[in-house]
């Protein structure tokens, strides 16, 4: 039912330039999706560490200068611990074992992508709350303007950031739109009953979890009325963490939602659920078993392995093509249809 | 410097009388404050628990009619842990012991309360957020209405939840304003350059803590603008929590802020923190030490022992009165002036 490219990976991390010459590319993933020119454009989740020297463990953070700023600490450390490969662990304080920006490629036939050649192409992080970088960037279009809801990374938490452009060369940056500890937001294209709506994944400590919630705004700067809208399921394969792709997909019979469900292991899956369509916190159908699963290679091994995580895509009639990160590596494609994934949802 | 009430505690369980008969006060804590027709007013927190029988754990919550439901639990069953107070743990599911609503109470002579006699004075949870209850309510009176911020407990997570009154006795529910983890929110008396300005407390999980953020609004429903304002501090009395009390207070120095601070045992203290008139971003002074700590009997023994919280104050002049929550059992007063507390911060 869903057919991945057969180039895929469609970018690896030896296809990005890194952003200095001490740096190397980690990770080049996680991609937004959008249309722009008559062109398909991703931007990238490009993930950097330095050149590592023996003995050293160095990660990067972006400074109170606005420069990058290499930190070191004595690879024997007792007190560091590098069990998860994402993060940097010291004592009580904990870091990222790379600095992620964003980055542009555009291509023809959305499938092989170049850098461009009009515009600067490359997002960095900045001020106080995104010192450890920025992730994970959806684009919604909006009333002719593109909006970016990314996760902002810093020693004070992690939060969802918006941005926005008409152009890609000039960008408004909005500030921190959800207080930590919230990721993947992703703004409805259209105003529903006079407001904008959005998902996003806060996080609960003890009471509650990793839900999918869904909020209004009449700005997209200030948010309220959030709403829990969809649980983790015991025993299934979204069983720990649940959280939204991109923008929701207006169908007939009702908002389409692409979501990333982990089971106890930290296996990222893709599955769907539907919305009203004037009343967005009624769920009116979810998938039981995933659409996607990391079965492909390049999907179970990488930076984090067995992952693919979304959130961009394209709709074009009925077909959905949906641009992936796959082992926190790299990025994918493939392609499904619409009226599939609602087939296979099971109704409430 | 601090003056104690010599009534203290002002507010004990059996003042209060439970909702239904099933049911016993464990604790009437943490309330708001504020002046209404002439006369000074608590909104306590009551925290109900069942009336317990043997071989048996119960505990309250509100069922999706909006009736509190019973329920109950095998007392030998090893998936039960009950090793903090404030919890029921079955298998990966937490629960609270206690169910909390908010209730009034008033005096002349603001020692002595007595429940009101023209106003119901009851306010329950309602709705899918409030299923565990609603705790620790800050009142901020802002253009001749009053608005309650308030802890939403839920299996959804915990968040803080809007209403607001002119005459305590309608209510309009704004519903959830900061999404989980988030608490401790409390709103600025009067518009900074135009906008509202809150203090609110989400966790971080990994990266981050508990710490004390700002957030702007123009219309109170809807925040934006999110920025981490104080962090915890190692190896001080705050180390591992801070959450704003009430409503900062305007001196010619500058927002006076009374706050919490928890130490790795759970110790709560009480401190203070100046902002910037003109921007509420800048903080300009804060405590090094705190300067009220747990130390009178009442305070140091209780439901969940060694605790002084404060989310309400009166300002008369220079003269401060705290009510605050002792061991989360009962509620006591004490008086201190601001320009002592000003005086003993530490400046930037």
């Amino acid at each position: 039912m869903v057919a991945r490219f057969t180039e895929n990976p469609i970018i690896k991390t030896q296809d990005v330039a890194p952003s200095r010459p001490d740096m190397v590319v980690e990770g080049a993933l996680n991609p937004g999706v959008f249309s722009f020119r008559g062109l398909t454009w991703l931007l990238l989740r490009i993930a950097e560490r330095p050149v590592q020297v023996a003995g050293k463990v160095t990660f990067p953070i972006i400074g109170a200068d606005g420069a990058v700023k290499i930190l070191e600490f004595e690879e024997g450390d007792p007190d560091i611990d590098l069990s998860d490969p994402r993060l940097v662990k010291y004592k009580k304080t904990v870091y990222l074992s790379t600095l992620s920006h964003l980055g542009l490629v555009c291509s023809e036939d959305g499938i092989h992508f170049r850098s461009p050649d009009f515009i600067p192409g490359k997002i960095f992080g900045e001020g106080t709350m995104e010192t450890f970088g920025i992730e994970d960037c959806r684009v919604s279009q909006i009333e002719g303007r593109y909006y970016l809801t990314y996760t902002q990374v810093s020693e004070h938490g992690v939060g969802v950031g918006l941005m926005s452009t008409q152009d890609w060369a000039h960008f408004k940056r909005h500030g921190m739109i959800l207080p930590p500890h919230n990721k993947d937001c992703a703004i409805f294209e259209e105003k529903i009953n006079g407001r904008y709506f959005c998902l996003h994944r806060p996080s609960g400590i003890g009471l509650g979890g990793n839900y999918i919630w869904l909020s209004e705004s009449d700005d997209l700067e200030k948010w309220g009325g959030h709403h829990c809208l969809m649980h983790t399921r015991k025993g299934m394969w979204d069983c720990e963490r649940v959280g939204a792709g991109a923008a929701p997909i207006r169908t007939p019979k009702g908002w389409l939602v692409i979501y990333h469900g982990a089971d106890e292991t930290s296996r990222y899956c893709l599955g769907a659920a539907l919305l009203d369509l004037d009343d967005p916190r009624k769920v009116i159908a979810r998938s039981e078993k995933p659409f996607m699963e990391p079965t492909a290679e390049y999907e179970k091994k990488g930076f984090f392995g067995n992952v693919v995580f979304m959130n961009g895509h394209l709709v074009d009639g009925d077909e959905l093509t949906i641009y992936y990160g796959a082992s926190d590596k790299v990025v994918c494609g493939a392609r499904t249809s619409i009226s599939g994934l609602l087939a296979k949802l099971r109704y409430f």
